[in-house]
């Protein structure tokens, strides 16, 4: 049987410490509870972190990178895939996770929502503002569950997976 | 000199009849401007109408469409470009776009307004609801405006194409 | 009814002096038989000139771009899509033509050419040499036809319009 | 240190019964090497049974889908990525091996041999014709190579390899 592959989006450049800290230990959650950290890639931010969390404790990475360019490839990515299409590649991002886990909300975390939610994905919007929160509720969307803590997302990432 | 292209977002099958009716106008006015419509290409709500609108001023219209499938383009397209891409050609909608006007807001056009502010794009929303506005205004971005109507989006088109 | 585009296609910065010379003597001609030039969009090569012709002749013209940076832009495209998707474009370009006219045979052009007749395109090679002939004609692909002068590929184009 | 990445291509429902036995004991001694086998990922010709013989011998398996659609996907895939970019996903299939190996050759095979020669990939024919070689050696590379048997092509990928 195929190992879970989830998503773990956020901002690059522009992630707050927390946000590092918080997808650090989701990576590390992930990778314990035997699934994929899919992420795009670059050595920054939240994709990043979630990717070296995931390594300590001995998971496996893939990476949709933006580009073909090596050096923003972080170095804790298995398999790194280079698409060098740009925010494209938040389509292959979303489409290619089983579940999606939001956090932290850029622009293009935003975007990866959106396309999440849009393509039939389950989405966790891990520690999001009640703002973010009630935008992305408007499309009324049974699949958008919100986590306030990294063992919060990982139970509804069990129980969602446990059911499908 | 080329003339501006202005990309017309909205919802595809969930349009309100009254956003179909404000994306014709638009596009009527677009046309009328001497401006060209862009749109996601299909015959169906915000786009077909946007390109319907364009098309009745003797516009010239732009459909960037998500298959290859020619029986989902609207007739009011002048060149289709077929991308067989699905979500991804919404990045093609807003780097191809000189201003993105959002009429209506569905989880695509969510995606594509957040790559429209990602990308550096000038964007405009028309009758956006507080939270829609609140949401992208989170991002502080000085490129979001809003429009209550389309006689105010023209004019904020007009506007921000002089300056550039 | 729809203008047909027609897509022509061929090397950039290889370009040998005769195929510009050619590409600009066939985008006069698709222009003066009231078709679209649909090219790779760039300032170079045998997209350039296909351009420049068929503007020189009154026509409309498409470009479809690799990246999203305008100074690579020809002058002479009315009608620039940018996707930032490097050669993912090349798809692009060939699934928008209704038919594909390679004028020179590059590595990007014989992905072009390869992907055409994959999509079910009639594609004319324009002066392609044997060996290039005998590959293609390798895949016993019907829609493959050859033409060794500007006028030839005209014709075929016409004979071709004329049955679809 | 990241494990190399092998792109393996060649037809899918086209394949002959050689060359889906040559792929599948190329995938065999890919993974038996340590470097992971990536293929086109459906469950048809020479992906499948590149991926096969790489699962065959305890390797790892990832597969670039044109699709969103998961019951295309081979069973010997590790790890999926959905793109739903059809054709364009050749372009990543490419851009994400360290080298590519063609097995056989189709339409699809040979836009990805040229996109690879185009983007500085070192490329592998396995038992390709000689119209087949004399076309792509026509573009004078260096990185083209040719190899009459598995075992050839394993002694160039450790040459290769151990250069870079």
């Amino acid at each position: 049987m195929r190992q879970p592959i989830i998503g773990v989006m956020g901002p690059g450049e522009q992630a707050t410490v927390e946000h590092v800290q918080q997808a650090y230990h989701l990576g590390q959650c992930i990778a314990t509870a035997g699934w994929i950290v899919l992420t795009g890639g670059r050595n920054v931010g939240v994709m990043d972190a979630a990717s070296r969390g995931a390594k300590s404790a001995g998971g496996v990475t893939v990476g949709i990178l933006p580009t073909c360019d090596r050096t923003i490839l972080s170095e804790a990515v298995d398999i790194p895939i280079f698409t060098d299409m740009g925010h494209a590649r938040n389509v292959i991002n979303v489409l290619s996770s089983d579940v999606v886990v939001a956090c932290g909300m850029g622009l293009g975390t935003a975007s990866e929502v959106a396309l999440a939610l849009k393509t039939g994905k389950f989405v966790i919007l891990l520690g999001a503002t009640e703002l973010e929160n009630a935008f992305f509720k408007e499309f009324s969307c049974s699949r958008l569950k919100l986590a306030d803590s990294v063992p919060s997302a990982i139970a509804q990432l069990h129980q969602h997976l446990s059911h499908t």
